[in-house]
């Protein structure tokens, strides 16, 4: 499999290099680490720290910045961060205001940030966590509902992120993210899998007419193969599967987030977002906010996710709408 | 080949409703058309216009907003606009203070450009253009350059957009062009090819081990293909390539855009952007400027292209530097 890079054992490392090059002005890096962090942390508001494996790019680090993120900590590809590069990342950016952990909903990671959390603790410090579980996919045998943290944790970012700039608390920010993160729903859908990448096999094979519903950030398989369809099509499974995870008549007023998987081009994203568009207008579903781009990839994954987020407070637009400089969202 | 479309025949239509819905707050756009603009057209300065065939997304459409164009031209899948539609955007646009064209060196759009400007001059309208000729590929027969106009329009667009909306002339716009244009030089690699997509046929194989390098932005064949390479090897031929575009001794104060093709993910970019910066530190050449990203694609091309400018003007810092709105850029 091509890919553009020197050596498998140097990907987190020079990938990150490479991002806090670009963007040095904004950004702090320690080296040999995954710890990321903003020029200078707050004093005055809670740390927002995110974090996860390379292989998501621009997550998580395009969402350090204003309204959004103090701090990203980055594990190798598809993998998170050990809990030792969390704690240090808690310790290094803490400000005496308490710190927030957006957590996506997978093993490996809760264990990583918890455990993390749990040490920060012991030392007493003031660190709670929000856990992110947006994925409406099922697994294919058991048809239970698979709730891993996947595109939608950028909504949660950037609604959290302003929400601790106006100064709210960090046991108002663990309510609020709970109450927020109920809201979201996300599914997606690829046309063709993740390559291997660093010690990652590819998890699938899909034939040249070939879709794959439900699959993972990781390159995970989905729970249903069909023969690749129009886009309309699809927007319509989409948009009917995430409709089915709210109560009757409580998806009425929305944000919209179509986020690429890494290897699908724009003029694709676009007229999926123009179906998607057409849909919520005919149900009648009020769009107050909406995104298209590359926000949480499957490294080069052609395909794409679809994220609803039902907005109960009027304030979430507020924090939306936010401006930040952190380079994935702005 | 699977594509996220409805049909060949309403690609363009469908993907300027998605994007337009996504920033329907800062374009307009006649539907039935590919003539978009800022919602309002500034009075007191030269009006931007630039355009090109759909499948280089976010290009041009990215670009209009404050500090570059003002409006943007789209033809079909690697078509540039007719000269009608072009002479329509003209004069619909026209302030009184003269509208500048940014014209991509390719016979068909020079064409269809000239042809508008021609026409709009009869009605006595104040026109002008520059060509952007950055591409420093070579015919794999004669070794000519080919001069195409590629990636380093990006830079184009934001210098003289910032140029004009701080009152620069519809002449000295044009000589800082020409200007401007002389020292950008850029370079691409393709590691699989676009697909083929509307009209247009796949135009190169590339076995599972291969490069190309000098390959177009419409999936033109490059100058010579080689065995795949690491990163590092790739950004030395590139940078080395460019290098020997300028006279001796005056590249010691550049701007430098990766940019990707469409189909790479930004973190083999990054990684990219990495062996780059070490490059030219060697050479002790100083960025002032860089951006990484994809910003003028070649539809779902996996690859990447590589731009210096030469700064020989420090307000061309200032510039660059200049905030802008445009989604794709900002």
């Amino acid at each position: 499999m091509k890919q553009l890079i020197n050596s498998s054992g140097h990907i987190r490392q020079q990938l990150l290099a490479g991002i806090i090059y670009t963007y040095n002005d904004k950004l702090n890096w320690q080296p040999e680490t995954g710890i990321v962090t903003k020029k200078i942390i707050p004093e005055n508001k809670v740390v927002l720290i995110s974090g996860g494996g390379c292989g998501h790019e621009p997550a998580h680090i395009g969402y350090i910045g204003e309204n959004m993120l103090d701090c990203a900590v980055m594990g190798a590809i598809f993998e998170p961060p050990t809990s030792g590069e969390i704690l240090q990342a808690i310790e290094q950016t803490y400000n005496g205001c308490g710190t927030l952990l957006i957590i996506k909903n997978f093993e490996k990671d809760l264990a990583s940030f918890l455990e993390a959390e749990r040490l920060a603790k012991a030392k007493g410090l003031l660190v709670s966590h929000v856990i992110v579980d947006d994925d409406c996919s099922i697994e294919s045998g058991s048809f239970e509902k698979r709730r891993r943290g996947v595109a939608g944790t950028v909504f949660v970012h950037k609604i959290l992120g302003a929400a601790a700039a106006v100064g709210h608390s960090l046991d108002e920010l663990q309510i609020l993210g709970k109450q927020l993160i109920s809201q979201i729903k996300t599914l997606g859908v690829a046309f063709s899998p993740a390559s291997p990448i660093g010690m990652i096999p590819q998890q699938y094979e899909l034939a040249e007419d070939e879709m794959y519903f439900g699959i993972g950030i990781h390159g995970e398989p989905g729970y249903r193969i069909e023969t690749m369809q129009s886009s309309e099509r699809i927007a319509i499974e989409l948009v009917n599967k995430l409709k089915q995870q709210y109560p009757r008549n409580e998806l009425n007023k929305a944000a919209v987030l179509v986020n690429g998987l890494g290897g699908i081009p724009l003029l694709e994203l676009s007229i999926f977002m123009n179906d998607v568009q057409q849909l919520l207008d005919i149900e009648d579903i009020e769009i107050v906010y909406k995104r298209m781009g590359n926000f949480l990839t499957a490294y080069n994954t052609n395909g794409l996710s679809l994220t609803l987020l039902t907005v109960t407070e009027e304030k979430w637009i507020d924090y939306l709408n936010a401006p930040t400089d952190a380079f994935g969202w702005k």
